[in-house]
């Protein structure tokens, strides 16, 4: 008879999204099948720079949920496979048509497709793939899927421009904010959410709940990039932080701090943010008045709110393995800032 | 009794669009209210810099080719309004994508959009149109329109990264030219005209005939297009010629000159257009030795050669007013030239 030796307390087992991509693994290799086949073009720069930023791609977050909610409504079919694979197109997109500078940016060191193969290869690349995921859906046939994922994308270019208008704004309240990242970002986590549900032709309360549970999901997750880009932990990783900062970008830790700042406090933010005039330790002063205003931390907290709307959305699902793995998603999205 | 003075020769009467505005303008008007409404958006940013280019647009003929190829259908309903939108949606968002720029083109003087307002802005209001036209498209509900968009949006952008890999590069010939040219203008052309027969719901001949028309004209438009960045003419009306000869951008003008040219012509096009290594008097040599070459003259004539198709290819329509507009509209994309 063995001793069980509880290695780990549960507290401290940080969350993953190892479950989630276990349970899809299978729909998930498909996916990426499909991506690589349909990013392929007779223009050779098209698929070269293409895989060049889906190489890079990352968690594949999105294509995962579209599997994943199609899973929670037993979907056995595999129009979520090709449905997945048009939102990472549109995903990757947005990535390429976000990495479009102007001249003026060029000067703060980016290293990212535009500067290896210029903006307006970007720009048409990120045209191609998204009309791609367009010609997906139309082969896919549902007017109900195309209309929302088309809505899905003009918010999100809605919310890009809108953000544009928040860049170098300090006056830039919470409340525009949320519009901002519900827009760019939380929209089409929603989107992919809700095409699971609709390929499983589940009644509209389910489709509902997990457009709900994706939009809230994408809030939070945007919530905690917008922390990462200040944090010392990411720091610790290697990775760098300090982008949003140089970039001029308002987001919540900014306004937070600015807003709770004294009077000195707002002048260094509106030289550094508005006027864009830095130097080389303004980051770490932008950080040190984040801590002193505990600016981060509560914009952890904010994520916090959001994820629970995102697990009480659940509620109504069986207990299963996906649901369990859906709720994960969200502490694992959450807790990577800690 | 008066006597009838012929004032002018037939052939001196310059071909215009006005048989086919005056014969499409009611819709027309209707086209130009959906714009200007369906551009609208709660972020100011958008409807101000898509009004800039909206404004500016010009002759609005590819929403003309849907109209009148509806019209030359005898379709009598709506549908085509909300659709020749979508297409001029589609071409504006291309404008714009058109208009952004690398750092080191800043220096050649633009004044486009994206000097206005950022290239950023124009990425972005770009992508906005562009979803806005898929949500129209969606929104009229037909898979087969949705596909032919899908597939010229998806070819558009294939055609003009092809364009970046020519530009610079006097080695390309005349067939990758005219794949360019197909695809970045020819094919919404197409496209335009083919929407008009399918939602008057025509046999598939009928289709074909006005598709095959739209790709002809739209050949013969851009060639002559291209003639006209070199052409006195058009110095002559105040307006900017050698634009795509600064670009370095490789058009058939100019692939005839450096295929009929003699080494040290050929010496001249590759430090010109290859190493871009350009002075003030370089435009005018080139202008000279096009001339020389016959490049421009011959350009035209192969514009009228896709013209004679795009002609015959309406000849299984009824003799009607529209015809002869649509006739009369070849002519006058080529004759501008004259």
């Amino acid at each position: 008879m063995g001793i069980v030796v509880k290695l780990k307390d549960d507290k401290n087992v940080r969350p993953t999204i190892n479950s989630l991509s276990t349970l899809i693994a299978e729909d998930m290799k498909s996916v990426n099948r499909l991506i690589i086949s349909h990013m392929n073009s007779e223009v050779e720069l098209i698929p070269q720079l293409a895989s060049h930023i889906v190489a890079a791609g990352g968690k594949r977050l999105r294509p995962m949920l579209t599997l994943g909610a199609a899973k929670m409504c037993s979907y056995q079919g595999d129009r979520s496979i090709a449905l997945a694979a048009c939102v990472e197109f549109i995903h990757t997109a947005t990535l390429l048509h976000d990495d479009v500078v102007d001249a003026s940016d060029l000067r703060r060191g980016k290293s990212s497709a535009n500067i290896l193969f210029g903006n307006q290869a970007s720009v048409l690349v990120g045209d191609f793939l998204f009309s791609r995921a367009f010609q997906m859906m139309v082969a896919d046939g549902s007017i109900k899927v195309l209309k929302i994922l088309s809505h899905a994308s003009s918010v999100i270019a809605e919310g890009e421009v809108l953000q544009l208008t928040t860049t170098n704004n300090t006056g830039t309240d919470e409340n525009t904010y949320l519009e901002v990242i519900k827009s760019k970002t939380a929209q089409l986590f929603a989107a992919a959410c809700q095409v699971g549900a609709i390929v499983a032709e589940r009644p509209s309360i389910d489709e509902s709940a997990l457009e709900t549970y994706g939009m809230n999901l994408g809030i939070a997750f945007q919530l905690i990039d917008d922390v990462l880009d200040y944090s010392a932990s990411q720091l610790s990783l290697g990775k760098t932080i300090g982008d949003d900062f140089r970039e001029g970008k308002v987001t919540l830790p900014v306004i937070l701090a600015f807003r709770r700042g004294n009077d000195e406090e707002r002048k260094f933010w509106r030289r550094a943010i508005q006027d864009q005039d830095q130097n080389p330790s303004d980051l770490k002063n932008a950080i040190r008045l984040m801590e002193k205003h505990n600016a981060l931390s509560d914009t952890i907290k904010r994520a916090r709110h959001y994820g629970s709307i995102a697990r009480d959305a659940l509620g109504i699902f069986d207990d299963t393995p996906i649901k369990s793995a859906f709720n994960e998603l969200i502490d694992f999205c959450i807790e990577r800032a800690n």
